[in-house]
């Protein structure tokens, strides 16, 4: 059985939860969140990341996966969501890579100053730096989802899995989604898929009382 | 064939025409640079990638697939750059994605501010605020070779590929390489691979006269 590592307050993490849900993989999470510090720990760093970061997939052979991308590629690697074509791989990855480089330090990192930094001139202008970017993220994933419904070969992939948490989270994060209705309705195919929890009960599954 | 669309003055590009030296695979190089807004044309934005951007790999049916890592996929997903194990694929994602996200942003970036931005306070201001994050980055490296030669799998895959641009860099983005020993030594051994093409004659080779 795999082991994740992660909090579901974080989209990377969530990422890992809905993916397991999906499949309906056995898993056991363990809960290690930055917010406490449980990410910096001695036995944290030298046995499970070294980078200090979360999700991290321990493998049922005791193999550490840091990085959701690469998690996400072990989890769902003999499964629909990781699709057979050579060329719709390179296109998985692709939209994954797009979410880590292009996606996540805008709308992301929007989101978590908006829900954690003092309101402040510096935050504002933090923020102000950042939409544009944000837009441009939202603006590809409108265009291509004009004349596709999945981001890959018509079908669900990881792709659709890793755009989903931060994309979902854009409204509070400060960017209005009525300006792009098909990404409104990717995200609500997203939510109908059978397997699909929420980031609030995945929160809920995975937080110690 | 494949066709190659970028140029060899930016890290991400240099990685594609890397692997292909290192493979020794046909492709035609098609210029195409951000500089003088190549990348933003009508025909660049409808036709090859719609977030602006190079490099992108066109496949010999006419696929384009944009972001550095998804094309050192494609490309490598054959050879012995691409590992066998799923635990190993995995484990060269995790470094790709590593490099994309935790990396690039901080020594790319400076490395760029440090060759194209005016000297001034701001720059300086920004400079500083990118350089923890960069020596993050090379700690993490550093602690991973100095029990390993390469990233995974104790041979060269496309994980050393997409770190080694950068990182060769370094020095020229305010980062000094003698606090990091495994890495410069781990340099050289990509540096003396066949086929190894230095970025000034990936340069040389892909730029029109």
């Amino acid at each position: 059985m795999v082991r994740i590592y992660g909090d579901c307050l974080s989209g990377n993490c969530y990422k890992l939860k809905l993916v397991t849900e999906l499949l309906g993989t056995p898993h056991a999470w363990k809960f290690v969140t930055w917010i406490d510090g449980g990410t910096k720990t001695d036995d944290f760093l030298a046995r499970v990341n070294p980078a200090g970061k979360v999700p991290v997939l321990e493998t049922s052979k005791g193999e550490m996966i840091p990085e959701s991308g690469a998690a996400l590629y072990y989890l769902a690697r003999d499964s629909h969501l990781w699709p057979v074509g050579e060329t719709d791989r390179a296109q998985v990855l692709r939209w994954m890579f797009f979410e880590q480089y292009s996606h996540e330090p805008f709308i992301a990192v929007s989101h978590s100053l908006k829900k954690r930094a003092a309101p402040s001139p510096e935050t504002a202008a933090k923020l102000a730096e950042l939409h544009p970017g944000g837009v441009r993220a939202l603006e590809t994933m409108e265009q291509h989802l004009s004349s596709n419904d999945w981001f890959v070969a018509g079908a669900p992939t990881i792709a659709d899995i890793s755009l989903y948490p931060y994309t979902s989270w854009a409204p509070s994060a400060g960017f209005d989604l009525s300006a792009y209705p098909e990404v409104h309705k990717w995200l609500g195919r997203v939510e109908r898929l059978l397997g699909f929890v929420s980031m609030e009960d995945a929160i809920a599954q995975t937080t110690p009382a």
